[in-house]
């Protein structure tokens, strides 16, 4: 339904992310490979940091990313060590820059794939579960948005996992209480511009594509010729609904009702459940 | 902060109400003369109906009026005998359509001109008073919509002034609790396509400014040469923010903390007075 | 490249037109079947007449078909007898409302999918030819409309296919004197109100796909239980980039080098041939 | 018509120039304080340079500077040391980027305030005299851009004033020969990067405002307290439509019918006098 990325390494320029991969996000957008949905052309977010301590940057805009000048001229300009982007195709809610990912609190990011099924059944009741300090910060009329604010009312800044996990507890809990069968479908990515979490789960353990690269040094061994490669540190990493190019052995499927946390060059997999409130 | 007009009457072509007064309202969006802003660029919208039993259609907008040749166009070729029309000064919520005024719901329509003092402090507790089958309704983030729902929530479809008096009250009831010390300022219209109901009303008695369209027939016993009169229904009356123009005796101020109903000819000044929960 | 509609007949809705076909216009905003290109998201329009007498009215916007509330709205509450609807996929130029088609000039209306081969090559030489009285009128920066304006210079209120094949010509003696091997690929609708004429060319004679529909009568008799049909006068005619759904025998492919004159319930098919300028 | 400024200096960020002075350039969107017209809410547009030695980035957008998200999140974070900066009132071209300032060709930028007397009937005979190789480079509808195209034509890669004189010379012979008294009102800015030039002329020698900071080193001897100028380098250089707020001494108007040239800490005005094409 939507497409993003998430980079975190040496600096580069939002285009070499964003234009210049042979399946870039931005060829996504017009031509998604893996999505139930080929266009994605509802809109599109990047978010970057200049520096993990400082806020992050966003471009939002409701335009498709394939035609819009502002974000080639900016791409060609920008230059970061941790980028968020997202190419939106929308679910049903209005193409608005509010509705647009990576959505942002304080320094952290959250973008998302999939959808809450039957969102308007359990919207209010999800509302209600954000903290009262948080809810006036909820901009749109996404499920997204409000995935997100479940999450940091849940913890997402002390431990984001458990946070997410119970975040999406709890939209289980209520959607199963209007007897929706299968509420969520997610592939997540969050950041405080130091560790980045990506997220692959649903409730019916059929979720949406999601795969991160392989470890640099392995590639820049197994293509000594290819310059790109060489060119990042080791801990470079990306984590994306679709791989951006066919290079074989750099991208590895996500698995199943996992969590991956990456932080430098470090990457750790770690099974994800939801978590119910009566656990909680 | 806004500026609009409620028109009834005679079906008239878009660009009469919104173009052609020496003061339109497209002409206000650039140089209000009696608002706190004399700007209204930040978006604008309009509702008619093609009859009273329809839906009625809105056209809306995040750009200026002033510039917008879309609304030009439709302007010279779409007649209605019941218009809303409103351009928007944001107090901080975003640009976008979902916050442009007139807002929708089934057969009818609701714009407002002004705020909900510290609105991100109650904006949670209002939400909550909406009936739980209208919030998944709710698009936008203004504080404008949100009165809407109240008053839907309070039965604006079937008695409009107690709806609207309790839907204020609750606003009042909530910035209280918040110690905001003057929680309403307003001047609102309603319709549902038969009847149109202006409101003028603050918690600081201090009102935005309304007026509305003398009596027809008088005026056209008092400008017997004016072919523009002349060619209007006795029933025709218009709802302003400000006068469109400097006829002398076409328009009378709408008095402080007061409602107007108007049904085809026939229109009715009340006092309007919130009503708190204990009272209703 | 892009896809387009032309209308005549009875009065419909516009959404009856660009919403409800099976293949409609919208749907073809993203999923076009035919076209080189099947998204065509780089902005739409809409023209149509209250009268044939009357200057058409124009809606035109940079956001794609599939995702505008507005041209729903406005599709939902706008009939005319004469409709051209057209979604853009750009070859290049900027996305903007004055490269969205139709272009309007008086009461003409034009509409072109396809595109003139190498224009910046020829853009200047062409302007040339374009009468003086009519170049301060071009507002965009499309072939489209460059080649409207040497049609109107040709004489396109006066004689519609001779101005076309003189305006198709002064493009291929252009082009040719850049070396360009097939200056012209098109199919373009254009109508003064009464008569619409499409026609089908391309350098090469491998042109974009046309079609228009056959005689209703016909279509009355093969199919006497559809009521969609029978509502509809004897004279209405479609001609569209692709069929609008999978009646068989509705659709009638417009042959090569041809061009179609669509006036009341008659339609005349004739060849249509470039005029060298030496010609003319 | 429009506002503007042209930075050159210490690099600062661009919230420094377009929303912190007092009277900043977001500020005068709004409310300018010495144009014909107070409102500049018709598009925007920002030019920044890297390094002198690239192509400078361009952020355009059609909505007004006061509202736009992006604009205050970029600002935010991008910085440099040569920025060009405009807020537009259309003088009723089209609202679009193609027709926002700044103009871009090259690392050449150009930004103008004011207009072509009468355009429509002097467009053809201008554009015309652009060099053909840079006519298909045109893409929008304004003077502005046309006066740039001429000035390019002219030699301003090469000789900025002499090219300028040029270019407003051809403007005023093809005015005079439509009957248009006073055929030019400007101020201009242009930059290749390393140089600014501004601009103050009109035909009948009663120019838009224009003035330019003065030499910091002054002022920071007399505001020894004021840490803002103190962190300035000796260079540091503002060209404005109106000064940004009130600070005595900080501001010279630039005379009628002259040229500035600013070049480090340099800055050397000169007489400018348009040249007639006999002449040249």
């Amino acid at each position: 339904m939507c497409r993003w990325l998430a980079y975190s390494g040496s600096p580069v320029l939002l285009e070499d992310l964003l234009y210049k991969p042979e399946n870039s996000l931005v060829t996504q957008s017009r031509h998604a490979r893996l999505g139930v949905e080929a266009i994605n052309g509802d809109g599109f977010g990047v978010g970057w940091y200049a520096t993990a301590a400082e806020t992050p940057g966003v471009f939002l805009s409701t335009e498709p990313a394939w035609n819009n000048r502002n974000l080639r001229e900016l791409s060609a300009r920008i230059a970061s060590g941790r980028v968020f982007a997202h190419v939106r195709a929308s679910t049903g809610t209005a193409v608005q820059q509010t509705n647009c990912h990576p959505f942002r609190h304080g320094r952290w990011l959250w973008m998302h794939n999939g959808l809450i099924a039957d969102f308007p059944l359990v919207r209010r009741e999800l509302a209600l579960r954000v903290d009262p300090s948080l809810y006036p910060e909820i901009e749109g009329s996404t499920d997204s948005e409000v995935l997100f604010y479940l999450a940091l009312t849940f913890g997402l800044e002390t431990d984001p996992p458990a946070a997410v996990a119970r975040a999406v507890g709890c939209v289980e809990e209520a959607g199963e209480n209007q007897g929706i069968v299968h509420p969520v479908q997610m592939t997540v990515a969050t950041t405080d511009g130091e560790t980045t979490w990506a997220f692959r789960y649903s409730s019916r353990g059929r979720s949406r594509s999601l795969f991160h690269s392989r470890d640099i040094t392995t590639l820049q061994e197994q293509y000594p010729d290819n310059p790109t490669l060489h060119s990042l540190s080791a801990g470079t990493r990306l984590v994306v609904s679709e791989p951006l190019g066919d290079l074989h052995g750099a991208w590895r499927e996500v698995p199943e009702s996992s969590c991956v946390a990456i932080s430098g060059g470090d990457e750790e997999i770690r099974v994800f459940e939801p978590l119910r409130s009566s656990r909680s």
